[in-house]
């Protein structure tokens, strides 16, 4: 749903050159600032706060559990990273090494728009965190924690002076649980992460074709004949929403509808505009069936449905979706035509236009404010309701000159599988938003990004996630002049690691499913496999749906070589960064030349042990295509090193060869992108040129 | 405790030579076939059966909810193994593509020497697994899930004939969970791997002089005052032992008296043989407190205290301890000296012989049966007892000789760091206990993995466990004459990756540790870490106390390269066995020469990218001098396949200047050795003879 977008396949070697296009800097320059997402203010001081088992922390001010458990969090936190034994036991709290200060309570049930500011003061004698209420000490003590780093003497956090708020109120992650289930465990651990970036809401997608995802104890057949028995209880959900609110985030639900509802009609087939019965849907795409906006006893079912979960979910905000409705069913249903006649109805749009405004009135009576995607945004709509926009930065605009609050969602779709730095440079404020007046711009309340999960599941949904989400987060939070893309990538490389301390397993899990593709494999062949899957990325925006080998449902595994590689690859940057520096400064260099030497050789031997592992296993064997293309590309460079170090220019034929090869290597195989192509390019390029500057492309 | 082994120093470079002594084959040769522990026998079928998201598994004959269990666990196992989409959906049981038969219940608790065989019938049209009782199918099941491997037609179980049961009816894991408290989670992911090896008895360690672990009602300040607040709590436990259960693992405490008991006395103080107060103990060895053998109020309380622990774990054994006093508290204590003249006591041995007299009594008077270390055999102690011999093999064939049943500990020790061929060469039934009767061998029960925990903590303990135990479990298991060190080692290998998927961590947080020591590293200097890290062991047997750069106590961070590096180095054994196949075989092929070349020469500029880690990482700078070693070592590798390629000698200046060389490497620093030490020793002594056969050195 949502999705789409109309990018072709071009897009994809577009997307790939402009993440290649800078150079970057280590995380190393960073060590210690590692600080994402980047606070408002920070001021450097002098010296290190060192971090021993001695470390305490005493909380003064206002009291509540909240912050007692968060205290109890952070110093677990700590203790994971660190692994030292932190006992805690100030001999009074103004004593301890970091001192808590909270001015209040905050709302009993978290508002958009609290406030989450706070002031962190680190000296090498002890530490102050202060904050109006406990949301700023919750994002406080993240930043204390991403301070922390091994120095050449122990753990420490450099001694630092931070005045720190967000920059928009709206600060979400939206998870689909529906076309995959996401078990509780695996929001859990996202929930941390959120926090650990400082995000503030968390979105579920509760209901879909494929599944409908929550206990109604009203409608029971809901969850009981359309989940497979993979939903969550309303106890479970209590219990996250719990977790969620000790973390200082919100939890807005979401029922899809009229559209994207097949999965509550396999239950309740009356609430359809076609006849039943239903099933689950397995497949993927935009089906026909759609609730009736014509039925009176649809609004009656969803007074009663709403009403439940309006009781379950605390939150004031209540998504209903509303999105991709394709009318089939409703153009087929005779009863609905001529309601339409007789009311004056002249399109689709308009019926569900009607539908929309009939729904927030249920929800406006259970206490709650509308939020929706772009199409619920009809003329006549209140101006109390919240725009989710997935369609694009010109609908956000539109409705904020309306008057409409709304949260942009387009340019934050994690599934399209775009690299970190171009959601980065995706303002809310941005395009069409800059124009709009200081009071209109009050409407931009934030963004979401989102994750939807037709080919993500509880084992890799956390590298679909993170560490992208961090630098989306970074853009929600922080002023807006941050935007360096080197040292997004610095610190995020970074801070991707101290995310898996905070549970997180997207680097974790990388590795554990490149071992199921490899099976009983030897360390060589494993490494091979590494290397290639190291490089690679899956092809990007809907590409997937196109080129799958077999037409994928909710049913087929996720345990490919696509489904397993990062959707953003570290080394392929490094090595992109490696090779632009290599070309525009340093390939007269022996060391330098000799590293890539190394690097080309070991890419073009690479081969030998993925093809062994190939012949064992099916799930290695989709990718020895692109391990020769791998080895291809390292033949290449060789040849182009030997070249370069002759100091005489390639022959054209030569490098019309390559080209032409490259350019084959530049399609996706297995649905696999090998990113190192583009640079091997430049590298024939500029050796054809018979210098080190590569030429130009356009 | 139950730790003073006669090893010196020496004992490390011999330990080592016999690691490495033979060459192995690749975990590749057994695809499919990588079991563990080896059934009692195995015949090989025709063809595969193949396994996809139609797999299913069926119950019929005896049924309880703990096969339903077992059933949807199996399930989840395979799910994450294969990422197969599993909805599991037969027509009926009979129908599906597993069909397990059980014939009838196993006992309400789970008793010593219950019938554990099954019988596996795997074709290629599908599988039946029958028992005797439901302890069978759980170790069926697990015997079925090792056999499911890729392949290149996808994921498939071979065909095979499995007829099974256990030589040794008591197959321990001994898990000291009060030296560093080891949570719940870590506990229960631990029995899952005990499941998945077929162990049966999982031992806990409850109390000791460093922490009280389980929470008593009746007497709360044992918990309360003697854990730091780190303690199981019997609700709990008693979940831990359904958990257990529901796997077929017996649950034992223990309860180590009258020594090794300083953390029982900070709250009752009253207990101990010396004047208090007493506080929880942080450093690691023998202690003085003992509790008073002549107090009759110290049985009063064992009294109350054993019949609530009895009624707490279900199991018929309870483990007294009764180790290692060194009695000063009773020398010094007057009362206590008198109170043994009156009664003709003459030694401290005759003390703890009445004191365990009086406690075993105690123990029968609430249903159970007395297990207890070797301390506890004296004469006249009932037949009904079970003697953990820690000692040696010598003292439980004494006592199998007097009529008393056993377990063997001794060579079971999993924190002395021995390798997984040492324990795996250690028999219950060799040495003093072959020359035993057929029915004096019966009282020989099994063994126990012993993982004391001075140098273990919730984040290591599993690669400290894990996969060395794998070898034990099947020592205890498969008949006597599986003894194929090779075969053992390329079955660990790839049982180590499985017990992975079954929640176990050692190979990710070796990982994890890793990346804390590098903080936030570049690429280059992780990998120079990993380089180092994947052929260093640390020290073996009682070394690391001898050795710590500063007196280690239950407060010490257990975050150093020692702590994260696996006890035994896999990279380390594939080298050793490389250059055994070099220096015997293959040593004139250029493609070898080859590869080794490059090994050496990783070595040798690895140390570059380490410094500069050293610089910025303390924890990383304590494996600076390890690091130029391994540099070294690659520079004498260089050097000496230079000579071999000019096909004459090394000068013996070369030989002495090296192997001297070499001998100072083969000393620890920073308590860990470097492994490819002894197999570079050895390319120099084969090089200087002109040759490439290795000379042989004593």
């Amino acid at each position: 749903m949502e999705r789409r977008f109309g990018f072709g396949a071009a897009c994809c070697t577009i997307a790939i050159a402009a993440l290649l296009a800078a150079p970057g800097s280590s995380a190393q320059a960073h060590n210690g600032w590692n600080l994402m997402p980047w606070p408002a203010n920070v001021q450097p001081g002098q010296g290190n706060l060192h971090i021993d088992s001695t470390f305490t922390v005493g909380l003064t001010g206002y009291r509540e559990p909240r912050l007692d458990r968060a205290v109890q969090r952070f110093l677990g936190q700590l203790q994971r990273r660190t692994a030292l034994v932190l006992l805690n036991k100030p001999p009074e709290p103004e004593k301890a090494t970091l001192v808590i200060h909270t001015g209040q309570a905050s709302k009993e049930i978290q508002e958009l728009g609290e406030d989450e500011s706070y002031s962190l003061d680190v000296t090498p004698a002890g530490a102050k965190l202060s904050a109006p209420n406990p949301l700023g000490v919750l994002r406080g003590l993240q930043t204390f924690l991403q301070l922390v780093d091994i120095t050449p003497d122990g753990f420490a956090a450099p001694a630092v002076t931070v005045r720190d708020q967000p920059r928009f109120p709206w600060r979400g992650l939206m998870i689909d649980v529906s076309r995959h289930f996401i078990p509780l465990d695996v929001l859990k651990r996202n929930l941390d992460g959120m926090e650990g970036v400082k995000l503030n809401v968390l979105h579920l997608h509760l209901s879909e074709n494929q599944g409908f995802r929550i206990e109604s104890k009203r409608f029971p057949k809901l969850q009981e004949l359309g989940s497979d028995g993979m939903y969550y209880t309303q106890e479970q959900m209590r219990d996250l929403i719990a977790y969620a609110r000790d973390r200082g985030i919100r939890v807005v639900p979401e029922f899809d509808m009229p559209g994207h509802s097949t999965a509550w009609f396999v239950g309740y087939p009356d609430l359809a505009s076609g006849p039943g019965p239903y099933e689950i849907e397995r497949k993927w795409g935009v089906f026909d069936p759609a609730m009736n906006p014509t039925d009176e006893k649809v609004y009656r079912f969803l007074d009663e449905f709403i009403g439940e979960m309006a009781r379950l979910f605390p939150d004031h905000y209540f998504h209903i979706g509303g999105d991709e409705v394709n009318g089939k069913q409703w153009n087929a249903n005779p009863q609905i035509q001529s309601f339409m006649k007789e009311r004056g109805i002249k399109s689709n749009e308009e019926l569900q236009a009607y539908f929309s405004q009939r729904v927030q009135k249920i929800v406006t009576k259970h206490g709650k404010a509308v939020i929706g995607w772009d199409e619920v945004l009809v003329p006549g709509v209140p101006k109390d309701i919240v725009i989710q926009s997935w369609r694009g930065q010109e609908s956000l605009a539109k409705a904020a000159k309306e008057g409409y609050r709304g949260i942009l969602s387009n340019g934050y779709y994690l599934d399209l599988g775009w690299s970190a730095e171009r959601h980065y440079a995706v303002d809310p404020m941005s395009g069409p938003a800059a124009d709009l007046t200081p009071d209109e711009k009050k409407s931009i309340l934030g963004g979401e990004a989102c994750m939807w999960s037709e080919y993500v599941d509880a084992e890799n949904i956390d590298s679909r996630i993170w560490p992208r989400t961090a630098a989306i987060a970074e853009r929600l939070w922080s002023p807006q002049t941050v935007t360096d893309r080197d040292s997004m990538y610095a610190r995020m490389e970074d801070v991707s690691e101290k995310l898996e301390w905070l549970g997180l397993t997207h680097r974790t899990y990388y590795r554990k499913m490149l071992q199921r593709i490899a099976g009983p494999a030897t360390p060589e062949e494993f490494a091979a496999l590494k290397t290639l899957a190291d490089v690679v990325e899956p092809v990007k925006d809907y590409t997937r749906e196109r080129t799958a080998p077999a037409e994928p449902t909710s049913l087929t595994p996720l345990n490919r070589i696509v489904d397993a590689v990062p959707l953003e690859s570290d080394a392929a940057r490094h090595f992109r960064e490696s090779m632009d520096r290599f070309l525009s400064v340093s390939c007269r260099e022996p060391a330098v030349q000799s590293r890539l030497h190394e690097q080309f050789k070991r890419w073009s031997e690479n081969d030998a042990a993925f093809q062994s592992l190939a012949q064992r296993s099916s799930l290695a064997r989709e990718g020895a295509a692109r391990s020769q293309d791998l080895s291809t590309l390292g033949d290449i460079g060789l040849e182009a090193l030997a070249i370069l170090s002759k100091g005489e220019p390639g022959s054209d034929a030569w490098r019309a060869q390559k080209t032409q090869t490259i350019q084959n290597i530049l399609q996706p195989k297995a649905q696999l992108l090998l990113l190192p192509a583009t640079s091997v390019l430049d590298l024939v390029d500029a050796v054809s040129g018979g210098n080190c500057t590569p030429s130009s492309r356009p």
